[in-house]
């Protein structure tokens, strides 16, 4: 014991307040400080949506941390020293913090920045990590596709992030999960349909929320603008 | 209503109780048949052991169905149409059936053979999906060892199968998870030292069950015998 809080990553899930682990929904419950990020001052948490009927305001501190949603790397690490620094003086106040991410907390996750800048911050704080439902795992559920079998190869990439590359991961490999499509779906599509894999691929948002959406035909999506949960499968 | 029963692929996640989603728990409790692929004749499912004090065999049918860890693609279509078949007969009883796979169901895992097999034969019975945590995401949170921050791009594959193509895909790869590598470990260390990436592959066993075991040093485990449930993350 040296007095401080524990710290707690706990992954919340793709969006159905259902597939919360029973694990997370305890550590949720347990925790005094419930912290989440958001994008905006005005907007709201996405994963304090899927738990907020777990939790009890009067008796838990629910704190929002904004994390813009921009690529300007020289802005973003100011956000996440705030952020850390919220969150060790509750740590320092002997109180266990419970940060809440969507999906699986290591995967793509904000927290992981958080987590990092913590460790250096105080390295004596117990971490612990409570793995959650990916949405990559819930939209293959969602959409009836099998991600991958015995001998198949799977590959997670940011398409916003490897367009250049996104051809020959294509060719590569048996099944292909794109996230962050929704700034770049337009070049995406070109590059599919270069590929003939156009039918091959399934556009998923919001996987098991009420605003869940499955297009199977993913051409009719040209020129849309997506929703930033986006994310295409494309199995071979 | 067809009259069938409805068929559940439920993902029970990496090994710890505790890791089961609300909603796996609610189907299997409310599932009067719930079927599991096992080894062999006289092997116990790792599946069943995950969630076995959640069901009850007094009103429950615990169908265990045998799927040989073999390679004869002759062979295991064999079992997977037996299977099958047994899951069919209790569906058109009206029963529900749930077909529990450690981790996700859609993830490497047995039930996706039965799962296209049952599409087949009853193309009118309803399946859904429960996804699970991925022992992925499991290794990487009990390793506290992030899978892909924003640019990164993740490949999962069954390093058995693609020992040839190890070299270059953990080359082009910020993040590889490599499962299935307990018959060919030795053979993934020489590629690791090769690409001076030893030091950074972390070793996970039986994530998040009793028998969990972490290995930071991997050269240390040069000629043993490797359980079948490892898997090595290898993390530039």
């Amino acid at each position: 014991m040296n007095g401080l809080g524990r710290f707690f990553g706990v992954g919340v899930g793709p969006g159905d307040p259902e597939l919360l682990t029973l694990k997370a929904l305890r550590v949720l419950q347990e925790s005094p400080v419930i912290c989440m990020p958001k994008k905006g001052e005005h907007s709201r948490s996405y994963a304090l949506s899927i738990v907020s009927s777990y939790l009890d305001p009067a008796r838990q501190e629910l704190l929002e941390l904004v994390f813009p949603m921009k690529r300007d790397l020289d802005l973003l690490p100011t956000y996440w020293r705030a952020a850390t620094d919220e969150i060790i003086v509750r740590l320092r106040a002997g109180r266990d913090v419970a940060f809440i991410t969507e999906g699986d907390p290591l995967l793509f996750g904000t927290f992981i920045y958080v987590y990092d800048l913590l460790r250096q911050a105080e390295p004596s704080v117990a971490i612990e990590i409570v793995p959650g439902v990916s949405s990559v795992n819930a939209s293959a559920a969602s959409a009836l596709l099998p991600l991958a079998t015995t001998s198949d190869r799977l590959a997670i990439v940011p398409a916003s992030y490897a367009l250049e590359e996104l051809s020959d991961i294509l060719q590569r490999f048996d099944t292909v999960v794109l996230l962050k499509v929704n700034d770049v779906f337009d070049r995406v599509l070109d590059i599919l349909e270069s590929l003939s894999l156009t039918d091959r691929a399934v556009y998923v948002r919001r996987c098991t929320s009420p605003q869940e959406e499955i297009v199977r035909d993913v051409r009719t999506l040209r020129g849309q603008k997506l929703d930033y949960l986006s994310q295409v499968i494309v199995r071979k």
